[in-house]
């Protein structure tokens, strides 16, 4: 099968003009098939502030109520979204940015409210892998807007490390599919305090005993958590790296 | 040749919600190719007030600075383009929203500075007319936002009546093009005053005329010339109608 990389990078990395004429000069030289899915959290945060209204989170996820939707549709499907578009356009890559309501690429349920409301999130029901399969023979390079909608006509904000994992299962049938999710430390660490302490490969049984060690604790257990449902749903590796590492053989390895 | 027709509402219509979804509606309902483009002025102008961006128009064109810049980006390409395009794919339209950035659709140079300068502002360059005509094919309804690149990787904030007229113009060897422009008008009116006395049909001669009778001033004239300009460039067909009745035999028809 043919090969795919799918990076997903954060708001810190695509905010910032230096980082971001980085990765997209990184992203460009990737050769094959690729997808990049984006984050924004840190724009969109600065811009409520901006316009008075207050960020909420709740578990690492933001609650998006009406006023809180339209900034992260400003922030993520226009600002961060279509500059990305014109850098890689620059670099000659012919990238399309896109939100799961384009093309109905991906549909989502409205996040049922339990003990938390968290207004219009999103859960991803459908990635409609056929159009992303005709876009990419097409030789087109999806960006991806952390944003989906219900096909009801409502845009729901999505979190990019769940686009970005459901994107490469839905590939994974068709490709050999690399998901590379960039943080801001060269991989997952054996000790936090070392950046040198990189774990070049994990297995599951290798996880659940650094998680009972409470080596991978916080954040990064439920990202591992995905990345091994990934690899149980068809994607060949996961490689979580630094963002200027994205082209490098580096980073921790899961398979 | 097939028929496709291009849609073109400025802000006042798809801001607010109840015109906004009576104009999907309508536009749902257009059989055949079709393409709409939008504007979003009324709603930048907001979104900057709000953030303490003063907006400077000149000659009915927005000054467009860097933080205008990114308002824009975040108003046309995200917030109005992306609630219209879920609107659509609500109504079973499988729509998709563009800049020009995306795909290298529509290419521009920053607007040269001789009196004034707009800042960031596009002269359209080149409507990449086998693009669209690929997306249309595979039955993609093209949702144009008005910002367009320079392939250098700088996003420019462009004249919406004219990336209709340019998108019409560059569609022209492969349909029968019909170019609307909604207006909050009915058509354009011999008498001012009177919402009743729309000119049916408009010939070169008869704009001369009127022109000269000042029956026909102010900003329709610019509007009147694109509209010729365009049909002499092979569009088919321009109207000039109000929003609500673009499904309708209604307006003033030049041809």
């Amino acid at each position: 099968m043919e090969k795919l990389t799918l990076i997903k990078v954060g708001g810190k990395i695509v905010e910032e003009e230096a980082s971001l004429r980085r990765l997209l000069h990184d992203f460009a030289g990737i050769e094959g098939f690729k997808v990049l899915v984006h984050g924004g959290g840190r724009s969109a945060t600065q811009l409520a502030s901006q316009l008075g209204v207050e960020t909420k989170m709740v578990n690492g996820r933001r609650i998006t109520d009406m006023e809180m939707l339209k900034i992260v549709t400003m922030v993520y499907g226009g600002l961060v979204n279509k500059n990305i578009v014109a850098g890689l356009q620059a670099l000659e890559v012919n990238a399309l940015g896109l939100t799961g309501a384009d093309m109905n690429l991906i549909c989502s349920d409205k996040r049922p409210v339990k003990e938390i409301d968290y207004g219009y999130a999103g859960d991803v029901k459908k990635v409609n892998a056929a159009c992303l399969l005709s876009l990419l023979r097409q030789h087109i390079v999806p960006v991806l807007a952390p944003l989906t909608h219900d096909k009801q006509g409502h845009l729901l904000n999505t979190n990019a490390d769940t686009i970005a994992a459901e994107t490469a299962k839905a590939l994974a049938p068709y490709f050999d599919v690399t998901l590379v999710f960039c943080f801001e430390k060269r991989g997952v660490l054996k000790d936090e305090n070392n950046d040198d302490s990189v774990i070049p490969e994990l297995t599951g049984e290798l996880f659940k005993q650094y998680v009972q060690e409470s080596i991978i604790q916080g954040g990064m257990v439920p990202k591992l958590e995905n990345s091994f449902e990934a690899i149980r749903s068809g994607v060949k590796e996961v490689i979580i790296t630094h963002a200027s590492e994205i082209n490098k053989n580096s980073g921790t390895r899961i398979k």
